[in-house]
């Protein structure tokens, strides 16, 4: 498969999103947000993810030159109105709002609605961590693949829940995951791939039977099938991730007013969302705050780990992402060739010149 | 073992605090959430841990008689000093105040620090859904019994999470539960029960074996013993459950600033808290809000069950407790024999006459 610099696979999905008709800032932010999914190792949400959104402005799901509204708001709170345009610019909006209320109320909520499929929350968190602040996003997703704990169909989506807070270099504290056992698209991404086996308690067959087998839930082109469904994230063993992907249908659907995947108006592959955000300083001195993170860090990898542990220590959440991102920079980012094939169809059709692979 | 109605058991308990130097107030309201957790079905933090606060009363771990300050205050959050009194008295003042400041900021976090064993979170987050706000309460436990994902060491503690959302009776959305696989308690519980097999996924033994006896990470007679180790939730399958558990030490502990499981100046069983309160009405209609949660659970009461799942129908974060209340209520509670001695034999030293078992 074909590899890339991160600079110019970004360069080419810029020309792409302007192309669609999205203003250069927006076509910048969606494509540099896809771009960094990939680096981090999310490949699920990565570079390939561009034809999808292709198609999606091209059959009006998404306005690309929509610009996001706040609609309600109160000191520490608002509500934005996406106006069904990019994910990544509702999304982006309603957390630079939630930093700059919580600069003067130390905490803020803000929710989005009419919102498209955001990518990657982490991106968003971590704007809030380089502010000395948490950043907390949750996200409903209304696509359902994901069987609830004990239940036998499709019903939620892989919703998932991001949380950063400010640490030292080069390890932030990022929590950034679908509360489905994984994204959709990692099972997408395996099949795409022509990987044969995907770890047991990620799906399920429509008997509700466990498998391995990617194609049991995706196609070969990683799109997601009719048949099989998601697990909730260590639904294995009880019903723990169930509530939090229930948690996130009520954080981030229903309280901002999206809805949840019950609610006949909401959109397939609609986003609800909300952020919160705190102000360390308001808590406790930042200082003391990073010292404190970096000392548990700290501890966490001086720890004992198990023989044959794949990464050698302990692990803190963020590392898997800043690890990837560090390497990605240096040897470029991979494209599986079906996923290529359909950019450069793309390309094509926009009369966009395509990069050569390498760095 | 003896069964008594959750009204006997009550009243004993608070002559225990009282004869153990708690003014009324304080007695009523840790007895009244000890009784609460055994009827909701939380044996593990249910009415056999008086006890346990007997026992660190004489010791000077907790001050009965302390009362919490706040010590640092914004318009939107507070810190509560618990001056090393009850932790449900601090914990109970913090979501207090949270609810208060929610009603005025529409976001609140309030955070708590010399904070004992605040008990079952539930019993919190619910004072905010009962006022139509949104409660989560966060905590990180100092007693360390939790190996990290990858690990092979006692690191975390059991780090509990809670989430309450309104919705119409007799379902109140309530996530409530350890970050661990279960509360260390819940093992201690089966232990004391005689039970020999507990689910494999909870705990593993020294080397890290998984194990099924709870006699591997308890003793007979409830308490923790220094080998085993508790699994993170879902720990088989993943990382997730593990990265909430870290989280909670963030949010719940440094946040705060009562510190981590790395810091020297923690104390064992303290608990750091942290409660976000958010006043739904700011965000959607509360009868919006209600109708879409009742819309939600109603999808989910419909959706097919997997055959021999033991509930019948698919479950909602809270259901496990609002049965098991409606049910003890009218049987009573059980205590188990080992837990019962002890509470006689605490009783009749304090000479304070034992109820007949029955309701």
């Amino acid at each position: 498969m074909p590899r890339f610099s991160a600079d110019k696979i970004r360069e080419l999905e810029v020309k792409i999103l302007t192309h669609l008709g999205a203003p250069t800032e927006y076509a910048e932010l969606v494509a540099g947000m896809l771009v960094e999914a990939s680096l981090v190792g999310h490949d699920s949400h990565g570079a390939h993810y561009i034809t999808r959104y292709a198609e999606r402005i091209k059959s009006g799901v998404i306005d690309p030159k929509a610009i996001p509204e706040v609609t309600r708001e109160t000191a520490s709170t608002a509500i934005i109105d996406g106006h069904w345009g990019f994910g990544q610019v509702t999304a982006k909006k309603a957390v630079e709002v939630a930093i700059e209320k919580a600069k003067r109320t130390s905490i803020s909520a803000v929710g989005a609605i009419h919102c498209n499929h955001i990518g990657r929350l982490g991106a968003y968190t971590m704007m809030a961590a380089e502010n000395n602040m948490i950043g907390l996003l949750m996200a409903n997703v209304v696509h359902p693949t994901v069987q609830p704990y004990g239940g036998n169909s499709r019903v939620l989506g892989s919703n998932p829940i991001s949380v950063a807070a400010p640490a030292s270099e080069p390890n932030p504290f990022l929590l950034d995951f679908a509360t489905s056992a994984v994204a959709e698209g990692k099972v997408g991404w395996a099949a795409m791939n022509g990987e044969k086996e995907i770890p047991l308690g990620w799906i399920v067959d429509d008997d509700g039977r466990e498998t391995s087998d990617p194609l049991g839930f995706s196609t070969a082109d990683g799109a997601v099938r009719k048949e099989g469904r998601l697990l909730s994230f260590g639904a294995r063993d009880g019903h723990k991730g169930y509530a939090f992907s229930f948690l996130m249908e009520i954080l981030g659907g229903i309280l901002p007013g999206a809805g949840s995947i019950s609610d006949q108006d909401m959109h397939l592959y609609e986003n609800g969302v909300l952020a919160i955000v705190m102000n360390v300083e308001a808590f406790t001195p930042v200082t003391t705050f990073r010292q404190r993170v970096d000392s548990l860090i700290k501890k966490m990898h001086g720890e004992p780990v198990q023989t044959g542990f794949q990464y050698g220590r302990v692990q803190v959440p963020g590392e898997f992402e800043t690890r990837n991102r560090q390497k990605r920079l240096k040897e470029g980012i991979d494209i599986p060739d079906v996923a290529w094939k359909r950019i450069v169809r793309l390309a094509e059709e926009l009369e966009i010149p395509l990069p050569e692979s390498g760095l």
